[in-house]
């Protein structure tokens, strides 16, 4: 059996979004930028993409800028809001210990020309608290960046109140929802968010498509200079196929989002409550404010890599982070920020569960999982100091 | 009878492209940094992809990055060769007056950094000479960047002596070579080329996709910050369909490019002679240094748009210049850099002919062309004037 358990790292391109590009791949291969009708053809495509898209998140379309994914929307985002604050001489930045690498390193990369950053620690569960956020709040702060949900945990954050917070203190406001469009709904005006990066691939769009929301009047940095595409903000012949495809599945994504929690949300439960009752495993995150699909855990003694890989040999595609990390030996940056030791949080497990899966797949994995996870720790020293009592167990 | 006369804008997406991503975009959806096997499978898609770029190129495919399109490579090339220059205390650029924007703009954002920039114009047959760059060479000079065919007129640069120079001097050289891949033989060892840009969708690849090609040991610096993709120097889960396609693209032109061209020669060949019989016409660019189908002439006493226009309404694509800039009411800064009057740029048209098209549609645009351009005349004030002599011919 083939399980795909995966859908965080990324999803299949749904039948909807192939159709949609496919006549933009075939037939309409026309340059949006063109004068004749066939180039108009194709950037009629892009405003009526553009108008879906920004439907789905209550935003008007010009406030909709396409990009090649969500880093690329992430670092400018940031860019931007950190230019406009040294405009005004403010150049301090708040943002998450748990956010994805793109808005981390892109801060990394301002704090190195001056910036100064506040990374805030999440709670235990995996939340953020709007106080936090308040008593970090300074004169010079020019922006707040917080993820909607944890790539690993699948925890959302309180992004209203947030959102709300900032507005109060003139602060600009971004989010990183990656992980939460075409999953949870998303309302930019009623959420108070200021700009907000999406990524085609996480709801059933190709990969290398994606989109940065700037709420009107928000003066975007090029990170990529040249052509006036995108009204001047972001250069380069557009990725018609992809956006086209990314504006489809996101439509339907959002068309459908509690249909698709009422059928993921009982896989995901049921994969909590079988997995949990392996000894000495851990649930990451609070499952009160959570995306439908994402099921983290930890299991004591074993390497999480090790369990990856027995699980790919039982036909089930899983992670033990965020897949832009893989091929990292550290734990989870993610993990640690909610307070795991690092023996702890080096024995993860993500599983993401979507749509396309069924209880079928679910129940291949509870079978696999508590067989692999004990095999793993019939091998394992330290699985074997803990039962002989030389190691103390932590969870 | 449909002719689409604008390759150098964009192109139709290849059978050979579409058959190879399609499984990339269906079956093989799989992230390619996850560790699982079926992640694997598209790792390998974008390894395979690297060594057919790489072979095409003559370069290692260590010395490939994939970006979302040439503008984005453009950037990341010059952009990175400043921050190498600065830490060295080298903070001058040479470049043209007749580089795409991409690279333009990226130039005066540089500029506006405090690094200084020489623009080198192009002689009136559209050539750079290698003694204007060794002129314009100083001992602070960090990087040569000069494209290798030209967008609008298609005349291809002296590379390999510009190349064989900066690399005597000791300073990095980029070429553009956007309008050159898959149209003209590339080989960045013969070449002296250090760093490279291409865009798949010049060359039967979807839009959306392009490559960076960087000689080792030359430290990029990331546009995109983020995951550990592309070596840490480009982050974002890879565009791995178009990426897929991008390679068979390449692969298929460069292996069809003397082929190509002795179909595309002909009808090339045919619209100068045709369309040159038209009075007061002049043609762009020296035909000795060229690549195979770009036509690009100039028509006294009528605008540009409205020949567009008139063309497409009789079926026929094709542009005044650079999609890129298609919005725009400015003359074209290429021609301008060629030293053509202001008057006579405007009247401009670019043909770029590829080899799907056949000498029917080339009959039909020399059938076409010269109706518009003397009815256009006839409504001309410009024309009456240069009729009547009160105004003087410049072509």
């Amino acid at each position: 059996m083939f399980v795909y358990a995966d859908n965080a790292a990324t999803t299949s391109v749904s039948k909807t979004a192939l159709d949609a590009m496919m006549p933009y791949l075939t037939e309409f291969y026309g340059n949006p930028s063109s004068l004749y009708a066939f180039g108009q053809k194709a950037a009629e495509a892009l405003a009526a993409s553009r108008e879906t898209i920004a439907a789905c998140l209550n935003a008007d379309p010009k406030e909709i800028t396409f990009t090649s994914g969500g880093s690329e929307a992430d670092n400018q985002a940031i860019v931007s809001a950190a230019r406009l604050g040294a405009r005004k001489g403010k150049k301090h930045l708040i943002s998450t210990q748990f956010e994805h690498h793109a808005v981390l390193h892109t801060l990394a990369k301002l704090e190195k020309e001056g910036y100064e950053v506040t990374l805030l620690n999440p709670h235990e569960d995996g939340v953020i608290r709007v106080e936090d956020v308040e008593d970090a709040l300074r004169d010079d702060t020019c922006l707040v960046t917080i993820m909607f949900a944890n790539n690993e945990i699948g925890t959302v954050q309180p992004i209203t109140e947030i959102g709300a917070l900032c507005r109060e203190r003139k602060v600009l406001f971004h989010t990183d929802a990656v992980q939460a469009a075409g999953h949870t709904p998303i309302d930019v005006k009623a959420m108070n968010i200021d700009m907000l990066s999406i990524s085609g691939h996480k709801f059933h769009a190709p990969k290398g498509v994606g989109v940065l929301y700037a709420r009107r009047g928000i003066a975007l940095t090029n990170i990529i200079e040249g052509g006036a595409q995108e009204r001047g903000k972001r250069a380069g012949t557009e990725n018609v196929a992809g956006i086209v495809a990314m504006a489809a599945a996101l439509k339907e994504s959002c068309d459908h989002i509690e249909e698709n929690a009422a059928k993921i949300i009982p896989m995901r439960d049921r994969l909590f409550e079988e997995l949990g009752k392996i000894p000495h495993s851990k649930i990451n995150g609070s499952l009160e404010h959570h995306v439908p699909g994402t099921v983290n855990m930890c299991f004591e003694g074993i390497e999480g890599e090790s369990l990856l890989l027995m699980l790919d040999d039982n036909g089930i595609c899983a992670s033990s982070g965020s897949a832009c990390t893989s091929g990292s030996l550290d734990p989870s940056h993610v993990l640690l920020s909610i307070g795991l030791p690092h023996e702890v949080a080096h024995g993860s497990l993500r599983l993401s569960i979507g749509e396309y899966n069924n209880m079928d797949e679910i129940d291949h994995i509870i079978k696999v999982v508590p067989e692999v996870v004990a095999y793993l720790r019939s091998i394992s020293p330290v699985w074997d100091e803990l039962e002989k009592g030389t190691r103390k167990h932590l969870i």
